[in-house]
C-alpha cells in the first residue's frame, strides 16, 4: 500500500538531497543541481564528498551530514555505490527517493543481483523509492525537476492539466520535448523506469488524485502486477481519463522490452481488450497518445456520435468525411432549420451539405456565423473545424472565433489546421488557449472518436 | 493523345499572360502577376482592360493585344467571362492555358453547363488547359509560379526530386507548405482541378519523364478514365514511383468528393487492388504521402526484408520492433561475426542485439562504429537509425555520421528523430543533405516497407 503523503514528497518537498552531485558540465550530477536550482522553490544540498561547492551551493560530504533529514534524495551515482547511499537514506527514513542510477535488471545477471539487493534496502521501510534506471521527474507547479536534460537542447512545456507518465526516460523526454513543442500543457511528468518500488499503477492512483491534472498519458512496456493495474487504472480513467501507448505488443517487441526494462511486456490481447472494458483509452502511437489526452482533458463528454465538419478546402472535407466512415462516429445529417440557416449564410459560396465546405473564398466571419449555427444545433453532437489559414481570405481574427465558439459551446469543439511555421503560429495559439487542435483532419476525428468512447463505456 | 511539347509549355513556357490580372493586392490575378514577375524568368503579360499598368508592369486590354502569341495563359477572371476569354485563347492558338477559374462542374447545374461549353472550344483546338477550378503550377526550376497564395503565410518548398500533384487545391497548397516546412524538396506542383482536358493520368505521364522528378506524390479524389489511368500510371512508377493518397475512399467520403470536385471517386476496393497489382504505393494520409514519396526517390532497391535498428532510446527500440513486426518486414538477425564486432563497439553500454540499444550514454561515435558495422554486414537489408538528440552525450556532429553512412552505403538508410525545435533543426539539415526522416520510429518502418513493396512488385 502506498502512503499518498510519500508520494507528495517526490514532486514537491521542503527540501531535497542530489547524491552524486558533479562540479562538470554536462554531467548528470551537475545538470539536476542546476535545474533544482534554477526552478525549485524548497531547499537543495548537493552532495559529494569530492566537492565544497555545486552550482554555488554548499556541498556535503555525505546525506547524513545535512543538517535536517531532507524530504527527498535524488540519487545519481554510479550503481556499484548507489545501494549503500540508498541503504543511508533508507537509515535516516527520507520519505521519497529518486533513483537515477542504471545498469540494475535491465542490464543482465550482475543487475539483477543488484536490484535484489536494492529491493532487500528498501522492503519494509518508510521509504519510497522512484526508479531505478529513469530519468526523474518534472513538475510544473512545484518547480521540482530531476530530469538531467540539457535546458539548451529541449523546451519546457507550458504548465498545464496532462501528466505523462513513461517507463522509457528516453520515450519519455522526447514526449516532454514534443508537448513543448505543441503548446501541450503538462502538469507532472514521471520516468519512472524500473519500477522497483512505485510502480506505474502507485503513480496512476496518485495522480488521479492531483487537482492539476486532467488527464494521464501513459507510456508503458511491462506491467509490475497486471491485474492490480488494470484494477486501479480503471477506477483512476472514471475521474481522471486514463490514455496508453503499450508499447512490447507484438512478440519481437516484448522480448525488446525485456531488454531494456526488464520486464515482461505481457500478452497484448489480454491488455486491449482489459483496457477496452475498463475505460482506459489505447494509443497506437505518440501522436494519438497527446491528441488523446488532450481532447479527453478539456472537452466535454459529447452528447452522441454525430460530427459536424466546416472547411474552406473540400479536399480536408472529404478526407474528413473517409476518417468519420471508418470509425465508429456519423456525420450529423442537418435539420430542415439548420439547412435553412446555414443556406442563409453560406449563399452563393457552395452547397450546405455536411462537412459544410465554405470554399476558398470563405472569410472568417463566414466561419463564424456557421460555426455559431453547428454548435447550437441539436443533431450536432461534436464539431469539427477545419481551415487553411494560408488561404487570402483568411486573417488572424480566426483564432478568436474558434476560440470563442470553443468557449462558449457545451459540445466538444476541435480545430484542424495543416501547413508550416505561418499555420503552426496559429494552432499554438489555440492549443494555448484551450482548443484541442490536430494538424490532420483524420487525426482531429480519431480524437473525437476517443473521447466518444471513453464516455461511452464510463 | 497529349501532346508532350505543349505540356512542357505549362510549366517553363517563354512568355506568359496573366488574364485577370489586379491592381487589388490580395486578389487572385494580383498575386499571380507578382509571383511570376519575382520568380519567372520569361515575359509576363497582364491583361485587364482597367488597368494600364500592374505591379509595374504593362497592361493589355485583351490578350489579343499582345504583340507576340504568349505561350502560356493563365486565366483568373470571374466564370461567366472566362470561357470567352478561354475562346480567344484558342483562337491566337496559345498551347497551355491554366484556368484557375472556379464556378464550373463543382458548383451543380448552371456550373456543369458552363463546363460543357468550356469543354466544346478546347475540343479539336491545339491549346491543352489545366483546369478549371484549380491552383495553379509551381516549378522550382523554371520559377513558373501561377498559385496565388500569399507568399508571407507559406514557404516555398526547396529545389528537389519529388513532384506533387493534387485534386484538391486547399490540400496541395498545403501539402506544398509542408514540404517547406519538412524540407522536402519540391520538382514541380500542379494544382489540377477539374481536369476537363489534362487529367492526373496526362500530368503523371509527363512528370514520368521529367529528368527533375524522382518520385510522384499524388493527392486525388476521383479519376477521369479509372482504367487509362491505372495503365498508364502503373507505367510511369516502373521508372518514376508514384505514390497516391486517394480520398473519397468511403460511400460517404465519395459523395463529398462529388460535391467537392464533381468528380466520382469510384471503388476503392478497386483502386487499392490495381494500385497494389501496378507497383503504384499507397498512402493513407498526407503524412505518409511524402514519408513514402520521399523515400522512394531518395533510397536504392533493399536486398530484401532485413531491418537492422539502432537507438540510443530503448522504448524507441521497442516501437520500431512493434512496428517491423506488424509489416512485411523483420528484424535482421545479426551473424555470429557482425556479433563480435558490435560487442566490441558497444562493451560495457548495452546488449548486442536487435534492435542495437546503445542507452543513453551513447556518444556521436558510437554510432558511427555500429552504424559502419551495420551497414556493411550482408544479413542486414535496411538501416533504421533512431537516435535522441537531447541526450547529453549527443552533439551536432551525430549529423555528419549519420548523412556520411547514408552517402556511403548501398543499402536504405533512413533515420528517426523525435522532439522539438532542437531536434527539428538535425532532421531538417538531414533530409536537406538527402537521409529521409522521420519523427517517429513507426513512420520510418512504414516508409521502409513500402520501399521494399515498391521494388519487389517491380
Amino acid at each position: 500500500m502506498i502512503i499518498m503523503d510519500n508520494m507528495e514528497k517526490f514532486f514537491s518537498p521542503d527540501s531535497i538531497a542530489v547524491i552524486g552531485a558533479s562540479r562538470k558540465t554536462g554531467k548528470v550530477g551537475n545538470s539536476v543541481v542546476k535545474n533544482l536550482k534554477d526552478s525549485f522553490d524548497g531547499k537543495v544540498y548537493p552532495v559529494n564528498p569530492k566537492a565544497d561547492r555545486v552550482a554555488g551551493l554548499r556541498c556535503y560530504d555525505s546525506i547524513e551530514d545535512i543538517e535536517e533529514t531532507p524530504e527527498s534524495a535524488v540519487i545519481a551515482v554510479p550503481a556499484k555505490i548507489a545501494n549503500m547511499v540508498m541503504e543511508q537514506c533508507v537509515e535516516l527514513g527520507v520519505p521519497a527517493v529518486t533513483m537515477l542510477t542504471s545498469g540494475y535488471g535491465e542490464t543482465g545477471e550482475e543487475g539483477e543481483k543488484l536490484q535484489e539487493e536494492l529491493e532487500e534496502i528498501i522492503e519494509g521501510s518508510d521509504t519510497r523509492m522512484i526508479g531505478p534506471n529513469c530519468l526523474g521527474i518534472w513538475d510544473s507547479s512545484s518547480g521540482m525537476d530531476s530530469m538531467f536534460l540539457p535546458g539548451y537542447k529541449m523546451e519546457e512545456p507550458e504548465k498545464g492539466n496532462i501528466a505523462v507518465i513513461s517507463q522509457s526516460g528516453a520515450v519519455g523526454s522526447a514526449l516532454l520535448d514534443l508537448a513543448a513543442d505543441q503548446k501541450i500543457g503538462v502538469s507532472k511528468f514521471v520516468s519512472y523506469g524500473n519500477q522497483l518500488d512505485v510502480s506505474e499503477t502507485d503513480l496512476l492512483e496518485y495522480l488521479g488524485q492531483d487537482e492539476n491534472t486532467d488527464a494521464v498519458a501513459v507510456y508503458m512496456e511491462g506491467v509490475k502486477d497486471g491485474q492490480e493495474f488494470l484494477e486501479k487504472a480503471g477506477k483512476v480513467t472514471e475521474d481522471t481519463p486514463v490514455v496508453i501507448l503499450k508499447a512490447g505488443k507484438t512478440e519481437e517487441g516484448s522480448e525488446a522490452a525485456v531488454s531494456h526494462t526488464g520486464s515482461m511486456a505481457g500478452n497484448y490481447q489480454v491488455y486491449q481488450g482489459a483496457f477496452r472494458q475498463k475505460g482506459i483509452i489505447e494509443a497506437v502511437n505518440t501522436r494519438q497518445l497527446f491528441d488523446y489526452a488532450k481532447t479527453l482533458a478539456k472537452e466535454e463528454k459529447p452528447g452522441g456520435d454525430r460530427v459536424a465538419v466546416v472547411t474552406n478546402g473540400g479536399g480536408f472535407g472529404v478526407l474528413a468525411t473517409d476518417a468519420v466512415s471508418e470509425t465508429g462516429l456519423e456525420l450529423a445529417e442537418f435539420s430542415e432549420e439548420t439547412r435553412e440557416k446555414l443556406e442563409d449564410v453560406v449563399k452563393d459560396y457552395g452547397n450546405v451539405s455536411n462537412p459544410l465546405d465554405l470554399v476558398g473564398d470563405a472569410e472568417p466571419e463566414l466561419y463564424q456565423r456557421s460555426l455559431d449555427i453547428l454548435s447550437e444545433a441539436s443533431e450536432v453532437d461534436m464539431v469539427l473545424c477545419i481551415s487553411l489559414v494560408t488561404l487570402a481570405p483568411i486573417d488572424p481574427s480566426i483564432n478568436e472565433i474558434i476560440e470563442d465558439v470553443h468557449r462558449n459551446s457545451e459540445k466538444p469543439v476541435v480545430g484542424c489546421m495543416m501547413g508550416g511555421s505561418y499555420t503552426k503560429m496559429h494552432t499554438d495559439y489555440l492549443e494555448e488557449k484551450g482548443v484541442p487542435m490536430f494538424r490532420r483532419p483524420e487525426d482531429g476525428v480519431k480524437a473525437l472518436e476517443a473521447l466518444r468512447k471513453y464516455h461511452d463505456i464510463k
